[in-house]
């Protein structure tokens, strides 16, 4: 048995999701599908971290084993043959350790949300990014931004479905940027909690708009309260960006 | 009358081009069919180019007029909830001088081809991008695109269905830069001939590839005929990014 670590890019429009999922397709299935077609082996691919339905995948890390003897350069190549027509992709493969694990071993996660702050819809970016028609304080959205750094309870920014043992998580990087037309938030911590990025992301876009005040966002974050969420911003926007492994 | 400048967005993948057609649908029907449900004026939409199927605009310029009392404000609204669901989205709608025309006022062009330099398959790029496999020297491509810049005659990268009265044009920009996997070749000039950007980024790939020398591409200029083309890019990758105008 040989481990493989897969880095796999996949647009998250026609899928319910990471995880495989009784009632449609997932990226996950996509995967062991593909792998089933190139070694007959049924294996089950973990990944780094699981995305909603409509969530991309710029740099998602995942491992599965194989039985069969198959280089990682010969398994990266099948499985993209294989895995057409479905818009994923094995950016890399490669042989690791049998005690590396995509998640367990992951020491650090990050996010991307991609905001078009302008009234004319998306064209080629739909699906992909979040259209905000009116104008948005970026400045202030990053300020807000900023109290949520650090160890805190995240229950307000956390999904009723999420099954985190435990509400406390430590966000290091939570930083909002204009270029042009164009936001972008950047989101690191070690892991997050299910929808807390698309969570904290709604309610920064609440400050941005002038809807809540910075002060609003650290009252929300005190709470730990779900009813005080303001806002989700919609999954399209969402882009896995990378994991971190030590070494 | 009021004559309205547009600066026009869209995907061209379910376009058969810029040009009304009479096979398929194109961005010029797109919004002369939502002009006529805005106004109930048939009217035409001219543009500063025309661009093939499966080609986009990251901001096309195009000029219409209107009888009916309009503001340029209402117009680009009421344009962008008709063109739905059409890619296509205007950007800007201004007030211009009669005598202002998208196409004969326009004084320089510029496009953006985009090159995915990487064996895996593209995902959400699917169609926005050229997936190259072999690995691409982008200081080779630039210098041999730098052969190009001035007033030749460019028949080697013109197409057979090419109306322009002359081959003869005059390149300002060809340069050609490498980020991470992604090349990018920026072509300004006052116009282009029918494929001339394709046609060149088709070749500067051949170089990059190491099928051409850098010499090869002089030689295929010089030669100012069309059996010398080495290869015509996609039109996958290519983006009409903007028009210049006096003032």
């Amino acid at each position: 048995m040989t481990r493989f670590a897969l880095t796999v890019e996949f647009d998250g429009r026609p899928f319910m999701g990471w995880q495989r999922q009784d009632h449609g397709p997932s990226v996950q299935q996509a995967i062991e599908d593909a792998t089933f077609a190139v070694t007959g082996e049924r294996t089950a691919v973990h990944a780094a971290g699981r995305t909603d339905a409509g969530v991309h995948g710029a740099a998602m890390r995942a491992h599965l084993d194989i039985t069969k003897p198959i280089t990682a350069f010969r398994l990266g190549e099948a499985l993209n043959a294989r895995l057409r027509p479905n818009p994923v992709a094995i950016l890399a493969c490669e042989e690791v350790a049998d005690d590396w694990h995509a998640r367990f071993t992951c020491t650090g996660r990050a996010y991307e949300y991609r905001i078009v702050n302008r009234r004319a819809p998306l064209t080629w970016e739909k699906g992909l990014a979040w259209q905000v028609a009116q104008p948005l304080d970026a400045a202030a959205m990053h300020a807000a931004a900023q109290l949520l750094i650090g160890q805190h309870d995240f229950t307000t920014f956390r999904s009723a479905h999420c099954q985190s043992a435990s509400p406390l998580k430590s966000l290091d990087v939570l930083n909002v940027t204009r270029s042009g037309d164009r936001i972008e938030v950047v989101a690191e911590a070690r892991s997050f909690l299910h929808h807390q990025v698309r969570s904290m992301v709604g309610c920064l876009a609440l400050v941005g708009l002038g809807r809540w005040s910075i002060a609003d966002m650290g009252d929300a974050l005190a709470a730990a309260d779900r009813a005080r969420l303001g806002l989700n911003a919609p999954p399209d926007g969402l882009f896995f960006m990378h994991a971190r492994y030590p070494d």
